[in-house]
C-alpha cells in the first residue's frame, strides 16, 4: 500500500480561479456548455492537468482524459473525474471539486513516487448539466455508447437554434465529423471509476460525518411539456372565453407537487424548474407555455409511475382549460445504478486508514457515474456541503472537508490501481 | 356640414407598410417603445403626417402632433389619435388604425376643400403599450399631467437595467432634459378628443354592427409580484425541506384566476401575463420567482377588491410555502373614464348619417383616451374585429370595417371642430 507522504496541499484558490470563468458575478457561477467561458475553463483545466504531468486527450465532444501510464500499461485503466459546467447562478464546487480534485489525487502520489499498477485517468465529462440542450450528462451517456443520444445530437438545436454541433465546432469539437460514435468508449476501457463530488443535500454535515459512500445514485426522468391556448388582450377577453395556456402551466406545476407527494416515499421529489410564458407581456393572455420538470427517485417503478400522472394530469388540464397538450415530451428516464461492492469497500477502507468518520448513503443527485456505471464498476465519494445546497451561489465546502475527500480519493485509486 | 366627396381610398396597405417595421416575422408584429424598429415607425407616420400637409410637432417623450390650423386657429384644437407600439407577438392594427386612420380622416376632408372652424390635431402616443417600462399609456398620462410619472421616470429602467431617459435620448428625444413635465398639457387644450380603434372583443363582429360607440373605459390595475425562497438543487433537496418560489408563483396565478371569478361580475377579468423563475434550469429548484398580474373592471370598488384578495393571498402563499414575498407593488390602479355625452351623440349622428349600425359600448380594454379624459371631453369609436382577436398575430379588421371607421371619425371630427 502507498503511504501519503505528504498532506495534500488542497486549497480553494484553484477552485476560485476556475470559478472567475462564469457568466454571472461572483459568488455565483455560470458556465454553459461550449460557452467561451466553458472554453477558457476547458483550457485551465487542461493546463492544470499537464503541470501534473498527465497526457491529456480530447474526444469528438468534449470529453478530456488526463493519462498517467501505469506500471502496466495495456491493463484497463482506473479513473475518476466529474464535469466544470455550471447551469446560470450556480456555485463552484458542484462537478468542480470532483476534476480539480481527482488531478490534485493524481499529483500528490506521482510527485511522491509512487508508481500505479494500472494506468490512472482523470476525465472532465462535456455537459453534465443539461441547460443548452436539456441533456444532462450528455458527455458520459456517449461514452456510455447511447446510439439514440450519438443520433439525435445530429439535430439537436438549443434555445437559440444553434445546432450541437455549430456549438462544438464553435468550441473547437467535432471539427470534421457529424457521427458522434466515435466518442463511445468499449466496455472494459476502465476497470473502475470513481468520482467525488459534493454531498448536495444536508445529511453529512448535520450529522458531522466526514465522508459519504454511495451505494446507488437515484434515477432521474426529465420531461418537457407545452400547453396552446388562443392568448389575447387580457382587457377585451372575458374569463368564460380565455383558455389561458399560462394558468395550465401553472395547475401542472401544482399537479407536479401533488404527485410527487402523494407517492407516500421521502426518496420521490419533482421540479418544474422552467416555466416560460409566451408571449409574455402583462396585458397579453399567455398563448403559449412550456415547462420542463425533472422528477427522481430511487425506485424506478415508483418515478415512472410520477411521470405517467403528470402525463395523465396535462391531458385532463387539456380538458378542463381547452387548450391543447401542443408537446409531452419524456427527454430521459434512466434506471437508477448501483455502485460496485468492491470499490465501497475500497472507499470503506481509505476512510478506516484515515481515520474518517463515513457513512453509506444513496445520491439523490444525479452524475456522470450513472452513466459511467454501464461501462464499468462505480463508486462514489461524498463530502459535506454547507446545509446541503448546491446549484445557487451559497454553494460550499470547507477546506478541510475537500482535503479529506481528496485523500480518501488518493488511496482508493491506489488500491483500485493496484489489483 | 362637410359633404364626403370621395370615398377614403382606405386600403390596408399603409398598415401592412408600418407593420414591416417589427422585430418578429410577420404576421406578427414586435414594436417596442425606443427601439429601431420603434423609431423607423415614428420615421413612417411623421412622413405619413407631412403628405397628409400637417404640420409635426414632438414633445420630449415622443408624442407627435400632426396640425391642420382651422379657421380660427386661436381656439381648443379638436384632438384625435393612438399609438403604434405594438407588444411582443402581437398584431398590426391595435392602435395603428387610430393613428393612420386619423391622418386619413384629416386628408380626405382637406383634399375636398373643407376647411374647419377649429384646429384639428392627430396624435401618435408614446408607449400605450406597458412593454418596456412597466407603464401603460405613458405617454397620455403624461400630458394629462402626471406629476407623479414624471419623477419616476427618471429613475425608471427596463429590464435591461436602460434608463428611461437613456432609452429616449437613444430615440432623439428628451435631448436635454431630464425634467418631463414640459410634457403636460394645459386642461383646455383640447375642446375633444375621439380616439378610433379596433374593438379587441367579439361583439361587433357577433352581432353584425358596423360601429360601437363606447360610453366608458374600464378601469385597469397593474401590479408585481416577487416571491423568494431558498432554491437548490432538484434532486438532492428532499420535498418536506423545499420553499419554492415557482409553485408559490403558480398558486397566485391561480389564486388571481379564483378571485375574478368570485367577484361575480362578468365584466371583472385578471391575467397573470408574465410569470418567470429564477434561475430557470430544469434541475434547479426556483429560489425566486416574478409575476406581472393585470386586472380590470368597469366598477373600480369591484375591481380594488380583487387587488386586495391578491395581496391577501400572497400573504398567505409566503405563511404556508415558507417564501418571502420580496415585492408587491401596485404599479397602477386608474380610474374608469366615462365618454362625453355631446361626442357620444356627435359619433351617433355621424354613423346615421353614414347609414351605419351602431352600438353603444364599454371599452374593456384601456387606451390613451382613458387619459386624454383628463384634460378634455372624451369619446372612442370601435370597429369590429375577427374573433375580437388582439394583442397576437391572427387580430385582423376588413378594409370596409375600417372604411366604414375612417368615415365615421372624418364626419364626428368635423362636427366637434364646426362648434
Amino acid at each position: 500500500m502507498m503511504t501519503l507522504r505528504s498532506q495534500p496541499p488542497w486549497s480553494d484558490s484553484p477552485i476560485d480561479e476556475l470559478a472567475a470563468f462564469s457568466d454571472s458575478p461572483a459568488p455565483s457561477v455560470t458556465r454553459v456548455l461550449y460557452t467561451d467561458k466553458d472554453v477558457l475553463g476547458r483550457r485551465y483545466v487542461k493546463t492544470q492537468m499537464e503541470l501534473a504531468g498527465l497526457s491529456v486527450r480530447e474526444d469528438a465532444v468534449g470529453n478530456i482524459f488526463g493519462r498517467w501510464d501505469g506500471v502496466e500499461p495495456e491493463l484497463a485503466a482506473v479513473a475518476t473525474g466529474s464535469h466544470i459546467d455550471a447551469i446560470p447562478y450556480s456555485g463552484k464546487y458542484d462537478g468542480v471539486i470532483g476534476v480539480l480534485g481527482a488531478i490534485e489525487a493524481i499529483r500528490v502520489p506521482k510527485r511522491s513516487g509512487f508508481k500505479p499498477r494500472r494506468s490512472l485517468e482523470v476525465i472532465l465529462f462535456t455537459s453534465e448539466e443539461p441547460t443548452r440542450f436539456g441533456i444532462g450528462s450528455l458527455g458520459s451517456r456517449l461514452l456510455a455508447g447511447s446510439e439514440d443520444l450519438a443520433n439525435s445530437l445530429k439535430t439537436t438545436t438549443d434555445i437559440q437554434n444553434i445546432s450541437f454541433l455549430d456549438a462544438a465546432r464553435s468550441a473547437g469539437y467535432s471539427k470534421n465529423e457529424d457521427d458522434l460514435s466515435s466518442v463511445f468508449l468499449k466496455k472494459g476501457t476502465y476497470s473502475s471509476f470513481v468520482e467525488l463530488h459534493i454531498e448536495q443535500g444536508p445529511i453529512l454535515e448535520d450529522e458531522g460525518i466526514s465522508i459519504g459512500i454511495v451505494t446507488a445514485i437515484a434515477a432521474p426522468a426529465s420531461l418537457t411539456v407545452e400547453f396552446e391556448g388562443n392568448g389575447g388582450h387580457a382587457g377585451a377577453v372575458l374569463m368564460p372565453n380565455r383558455n389561458d395556456a399560462g394558468l395550465a402551466a401553472s395547475e401542472l406545476a401544482l399537479a407536479v407537487e401533488r404527485h410527487v407527494l402523494d407517492s407516500g416515499s421521502i426518496d420521490t421529489v419533482g421540479t418544474v424548474g422552467i416555466l416560460e410564458l409566451h408571449p409574455g407581456a402583462i396585458n397579453s393572455i399567455p398563448s403559449k407555455s412550456h415547462l420542463e420538470i425533472d422528477t427522481r427517485d430511487i425506485d424506478e417503478e415508483r418515478r415512472n409511475k410520477v411521470v405517467e400522472k403528470i402525463h395523465q394530469s396535462a391531458i385532463k388540464i387539456t380538458k378542463t382549460r381547452g387548450v391543447k397538450l401542443s408537446d409531452f415530451h419524456v427527454i430521459n428516464q434512466d434506471p437508477p445504478a448501483l455502485s460496485d461492492e468492491a470499490i465501497i469497500k475500497a472507499v470503506e477502507t481509505a476512510t478506516k486508514e484515515l481515520n474518517l468518520t463515513s457513512k453509506l448513503m444513496i445520491s439523490r443527485a444525479y452524475h456522470d457515474s450513472l452513466f459511467m456505471a454501464r461501462l464499468s464498476p462505480m463508486g462514489m465519494i461524498f463530502i459535506p456541503c454547507y446545509k446541503g445546497y448546491s446549484h445557487k451561489p451559497e454553494e460550499f465546502a470547507t477546506i478541510q472537508d475537500m482535503s479529506n475527500g481528496v485523500k480518501v480519493l488518493t488511496l482508493t485509486l491506489a488500491k483500485l490501481s493496484s489489483h
